[in-house]
């Protein structure tokens, strides 16, 4: 399935219906619209305007179009913000008021926000909730984007100071929580709380751990009743949210998608890649600046499926240059529809672009759309054509997504604990995680993410690269499954309230692995020691933990031989972090060991299963030979892959790996 | 002519005596005096005193000197912004006042500022106005300087939604213009309007562009109003402002202008040389710290003596080492009197130095003088003694500079929308300008630098390095001009308003060069592609230009074989950026069709023409033999040209190439 | 002697005792507590509650340990800064209160503040000032750590206005003194000065040094005055503080350390290594990251051992991996002991080790102590024991530290004037200073850190690496000294008020180094001139004098062959900055002409006397051959130095070079 990002209001209304028709003659089924149009439903306090959106509904419907209506509280009217100031978040660096002339302009405390968000959003629900064109809605737009999730506002200070009370009863319970007494940091009631921001140095690790906590909750909060308002105006119909990825948001996803039908990714491969690759050296961001990181996208897309354990869509893709990276390159050829068919791949069940046609003025001018300003379809538009045929002679959404045979551990508090208490500044959570995920990818492994609560019983391998607070129950389900666990270090290092737990780490894991950690150091990341594997020596660096066992097999050790990877049975802890090669190696032998089928084609090739199909996608601006055994089973492409080109065949075993 | 800047009110009245003696035995005809003395004319509100300056005019005056004075309103006492608080400007990256203590101190939106800022200058202009001995005057010093355009105050705000008023008239049509409606971003009535500051994400490009023209037009309107009011008292004198580069100040300098009966500059090459090229690796930044980049001088004084069209001074010429820099070095042996010899070459008829004497106190005490503290003579003396001689015996003000024939268009507008929309990172307006600026210059060609607005049809060709913004009016004047145009990337790129054409850029432009840009990428620097020209491979980078055209001559292409330069009759579009080689080949070429002489006699050697006389600037510290056909007409110096040597000799035509 | 940091209200009264008596098992002495209490002293405005500390006293006590007590006002707690925010100090740089929630918030310049502080440490010295196992007190903690010694708030100003009017009498004379006519900078009364803070552009540095010396002269009183507070009520006991180095704080520290009975040194080798040398590249930071460099740790020793001319301690001695810096390495194998040693060899009477027990909570959770949370030994422990034992076989207390025979002037007015002139970027104070001592400490050649007031006439050299203010007092000093004096370029710059002295500097250091200095230029450090001596070509960069002398030796040219280093019998002035390299080949030939002994042994070997004992410390991983004339007199070690190891003879001569 297609969809497209459309903007009515952009447009004059005698526009609309040549929109309409050239979208269903693109195969189209879903247009998203609505979720910035706040100025127009509601131009004045308490005047609702209807009458634009029922008439674009009712255009698009009568092509055969179906409308994803976006609440639009992702930007607020001036007005509102004028009427109610309380509602402009403030900057937790810079203590200034984040203003009105952009969007996501309002702070996740403010209750008159929330009332106000809820009765807009409402008032849309009622009049489209049993609309026979709407078959689904759209949450806000892309939550907490812009650094929104954290807000250092007098209302925040407030609603937090609420939040802890809630969680901890008393002031004392609070003060022995978080260890006040260690710089005379006591309170004597909840009033006395602040932010723990704007302090001479360092604040306690343990208030800001709460304090990300409780602005996640908000976050949540606001979310669910907002889903709650629409699910009961809108019985039956579709309710998703279009993520951007948790590391930017800091807020638990997992949490955050409860209650939506589905999730959706915003799948913006280039612009990320550029800014998240910005020290690259020259050689390597050019290998991929037009492509994108070849685990990048799926990273992202892999994490958005497993929020809720199925569906996902692509909300937003990429269809050309776009505007808000630091530098903008055009896509390889192709591209558009490479990515397409990748997101298919790795499960999406439809893939809907932004936008249709490239705005001509405003903020986003510069971003490409499927049509120019002047109304020429740009390079996107046959590439989709393509992608769209290809998927349909693959028959390709018969193919459900399966459960994957890894699964990486992922979740907002080890993100939490890590930019708290850096310890190192090369131990960056997102780099450490995307890092396992690349290695696995290579490997040609499909993955699923989990949380820390998930039901390990169904996966081979299990793995956290970054798990600091763990809990009973947590030790409890992995004991229940027979996968192989492996914990990269600082797992299990901190209590639920950021404290060293006294058994020392890594606290309760050691009922399944019986080992202390006795000292951490941490290294610049240009200066990392040795980590000796089977007779190779890799990298052990950044955080290097010195590791304890009375038992255990020692599977690697430290340049002067001292154990740094343990195993106990089916858990394996590592007491280092490590370079690529050695991930590759490692989970390769793992697999090996656990029958999973490895694909590791070489460095730009990456191999994907969905159901029975089997697909190899060409990072490379060049041909490559996959190394298949025959060509009797390809269904598209050829076996020599063509640059920027997928080819897909049938899988032998109609099972996953 | 020469001249000095001197401050009698740092030294006892003593010795003012002996000071303009020894100016005047210097040679010296000039003495900018009084535009940081406020708090000496009025050490209380109210309450002036002229009389110490009447003495100094009065010693000077005896001494033979003529006085240029100046408008002390670059520094506001202290008890003006304590009884006016609003006057301080506020910094838009900060929210903060930007207090006293220093200078330049005063927000252009201030109508108190305006005011005061009148009434000490029509005081002095009726004390001096008719004064024999005050020949001009210098408005103010350095406007803008120090990033004082822009203001984030309340005051600015409420200017600013008075100027919107003024310009678009209704609300509507402003949300219309700026495209309002993409994110709910629409105003009910001026009074809502903010300034585009501390909002969540990026703010509408428009509104900026607003922003940017309301702050220039505010400066515009304060230095106006002073000229008409000195104008007014001292009529028949001379009037200037020392203006520091356009690019650092984002002012419509040209606007700026108007009304001066000349143009000056500061002349400071090596400091300047310092903070602009401080990424500079070790090797490349030695060559030229103590002469400045042979190109970087003469940048801003030919942007100087374009402004109003005429004649130019040097203001203030680095006498030796500065204090401001990030790294200040000793000029090399005998760079003063190059510097001069320069100034003069390119068209000034005179230089003054900045200062008499170094100041043993506050913060310029690390600027050198012609003096030291103690009186002794600094190098800077014998040097500019030598440069009095030389263009006495060159007779050089008898050869009035004239017209070039090449054109480059500058503007403020051009900057602003690079700054506003960077889009890449490495697009940056002047080092692009700079770029194409020095590609002339190393073929030892003169250049005018134009307003978008000048007539072209005096020119042989026309070049628009950064040009986003045109209208019919200026593809009119290109028509009418016979010139050969050529227009970087993203000429045409936007409209008024800071909207995408609607028939695509080049927008107006098409009328003379009928192509579409249908998309465009902006690489990394160091990530560039290829351009293909006459069977070289150059540079493709930073900005690169899909062109679609009918017909035109292709003259350059990418490494992908499409169109990358396109020629239509005398309109040449170039759809890339590219490298210095490119540009000095392709310019080298175009020249020698266009009959222009060139002379690219390496990378250390700068040619000019003034008048009759050809000049030869060595910036290396080694001697070099000048290609020149014989000796007969040198007329300075030598054929083998000194380390930082000058040499001068009679043009074969007296008309300039 | 050995002592610990210990926090009874961390921890289970009932774990105390067992602490204790452990602790004196370990042969620990000393038992530094109480200075973060604040909030357990007087949880309620008023309330004391003295029970549990009696109590812990006692049971140390019990133990046969002795007591330092802290005052703990580095850290007021909640309800003190509810009830008067007026103590907290406002960021200079952001104008933003700094708050509550970690440490030092509060403002020197606050009455209230310095009333409660002397109020608590009134009621601490009442009740313990005659207790018989608090042997003595420690004042704050770490004075002015993280930037806490100047504040941008009200408070301040008004302070500094009063400041002023004591300073300068009349108005007229501060403007006088500063220069204020510069830029109309003119005050009219003391009431309207302004702190030199959020002006426009730079502010008068005259104002600058001044608002340094107001900020450094709060601190000293408020030192000062509770330093009395103790005194009066604990007659006889000890009184000390634990200093950070000076160049973080900016603060005379001769000036505060003034009264103490003894000044006490925080040494933490590795967080100030990884955070000063953090552009280093890998293979020279990889080379010390576990060791720190080889005189940094000592850098800071004798500093603080030379700030009241006397006895030291080392009160807080890092045991393992902090968690403070960028990147927190594992100290290499035996480091603990290392340096332990190293400090005693460098005239320490007693090394405390900061904490006895690893804290499982709050901001230092991941600092090692000698236990670890569960209460296992960590790596210190035995370390300590072995440095212990070593220490009593040395009996090396009875050797005292005697004067050595080489000065290093220094002093908080040299680093204020270069961060507020830095004239060149990489003038950097302190990496002079460092390089200085380095470069001597290469030698193995003990130096003693003295202030500017110092009697020099025990010296044999004296070097001033930044010594820009002197006056007439210290030029007779030198007068009255034999030594050889060597200064720096800057030397005598500048007058006491920040003017540049009218004869030319080095101003007063005339009389005995009769030169003056024409020019002064700035280079980037890695574009430096040469240095011709002895045949020799060094670099002569970043700061670089043009000097003219009638007579004096020259000793060292520039590349030109202009004097760079002129001799005036017992004086010697460098007219440039240099590299290491020339700083070791010289002072080792002023050395061996003025009979001092050197001990030039290598990149990673460092000798130290203390009385009659030669100490050898290695900083390489390999063991090396020491050049001892034979193994007779080696007391501890071999002349085979181990790898992190030290080695004690000796000395043929009792007393030092």
């Amino acid at each position: 399935m297609f969809g497209i990002c459309y903007y009515p209001e952009h447009w004059p209304e005698s526009q609309w219906k040549t929109d309409a028709r050239m979208m269903a003659g693109l195969g189209l089924t879903y247009v998203r619209i609505g979720e910035f149009a706040w100025s127009r439903l509601e131009p004045n306090p308490g005047e609702l305007n209807f009458a634009w959106l029922d008439k674009a509904i009712e255009i698009l419907n009568d092509a055969g179009l179906k409308v994803i209506l976006g609440t639009p509280t992702a930007t607020p009217p001036k007005w509102l913000v004028d009427k109610w100031p309380e509602v402009l978040p403030v900057s937790p660096e810079t203590g200034r008021v984040r203003g009105f002339g952009s969007r996501r302009h309002y702070d996740f405390s403010s209750k008159i926000y929330l009332r106000e968000a809820l009765r807009i959003s409402e008032e849309m629900a009622k009049r489209y909730g049993e609309h026979n064109a709407v078959i689904g809605w759209q949450t806000d737009n892309e939550l907490c984007c812009h650094d929104t999730t954290l807000s250092g506002s007098n209302t925040a200070k407030q609603a937090f100071q609420c939040w802890c009370e809630q969680r901890y009863g008393s002031i004392d319970a609070l003060n022995e929580a978080w260890g006040n007494v260690f710089w005379s940091m006591e309170y004597r009631h909840f009033g006395e709380i602040d932010l723990p921001l704007g302090a001479v140095t360092e604040t306690n690790p343990a208030h800001r751990l709460a304090y990300r906590r409780f602005s996640s909750d908000k976050v949540i909060d606001f979310h669910q009743q907002m889903i709650a308002v629409i699910r009961q105006h809108a019985p039956g119909k579709l309710i998703t949210h279009n993520f951007i990825p948790m590391v930017d948001t800091g807020v638990d996803n997992y949490a955050l998608a409860k209650n939506l039908d589905f999730t959706s990714y915003d799948n913006y491969p280039l612009g990320r890649t550029d800014l998240q690759f910005a020290d690259w050296p020259a050689e390597k961001l050019q290998r991929y600046m037009r492509t994108g990181h070849p685990d990048f996208g799926t990273y992202y897309q892999d994490q958005t499926r497993g929020l809720n354990d199925g569906e996902f869509w692509i909300m937003e893709q990429q269809p050309g240059p776009v505007n808000w990276a630091a530098n903008n390159p055009r896509p390889a050829p192709g591209m558009i529809r490479f990515w397409t068919l990748e997101a298919f791949a790795h499960g999406a069940s439809c893939v809907c672009y932004f936008r249709w046609r490239q705005a001509p003025f405003a903020q986003e001018q510069m971003h490409a759309g499927l049509l120019r300003p002047d109304g020429s379809k740009a390079d996107a538009w046959p590439q989709m054509e393509q992608a769209r045929d290809e998927i349909k002679a693959l028959d390709l959404l018969t193919h459900s997504p399966s459960r994957a045979s890894v699964a990486l551990i992922s979740g907002a508090e080890a993100q939490w604990v890590s930019e708290i208490e850096r310890q190192g500044e090369a131990y960056d959570f997102n780099n450490i995680q995307f890092e396992f995920y690349s290695a696995l990818r290579a490997l040609g492994v499909n993955v699923d993410f989990v949380s820390v609560e998930a039901d390990f019983s169904q996966y081979t391998i299990v793995i956290a690269p970054s798990l600091p607070i763990i809990d009973e129950a947590f030790v409890q389900r992995c004991k229940r499954s027979k996968a192989t666990f492996i914990f990269a270090p600082r797992a299990g290092a901190k209590t639920r309230e950021f404290a060293y737990p006294l058994t020392l780490p890594p606290g309760p894991l050691q009922a399944i692995a019986p080992l202390r950690v006795l000292s951490v150091e941490t290294l610049r990341a240009d200066c990392p020691g040795e980590l000796h594997w089977q007779g190779k020596i890799y990298e052990a660096g950044i955080w290097r933990e010195e590791l304890a066992a009375e038992n255990g097999e020692v599977l690697g050790r430290y340049e002067d031989g001292k154990p740094a990877i343990l195993q106990f049975g089916n858990v394996i802890y590592m007491g280092t972090l490590t370079c690529s090669d050695f991930l590759k190696d490692f989970f390769h032998a793992i697999c090996d060991r656990a029958g999973i089928a490895t694909y590791r084609w070489g460095e730009d090739i990456r191999v994907c299963q969905r159901g029975a199909l089997m697909f190899a996608f060409n990072y490379a601006g060049e041909a490559q030979d996959l190394p298949l055994p025959d060509d009797g089973d390809i269904v598209l492409g050829q076996r020599r892959i063509a640059p920027y080109g997928v080819t897909v065949w049938k899988s032998a075993a109609s099972a996953l790996q």
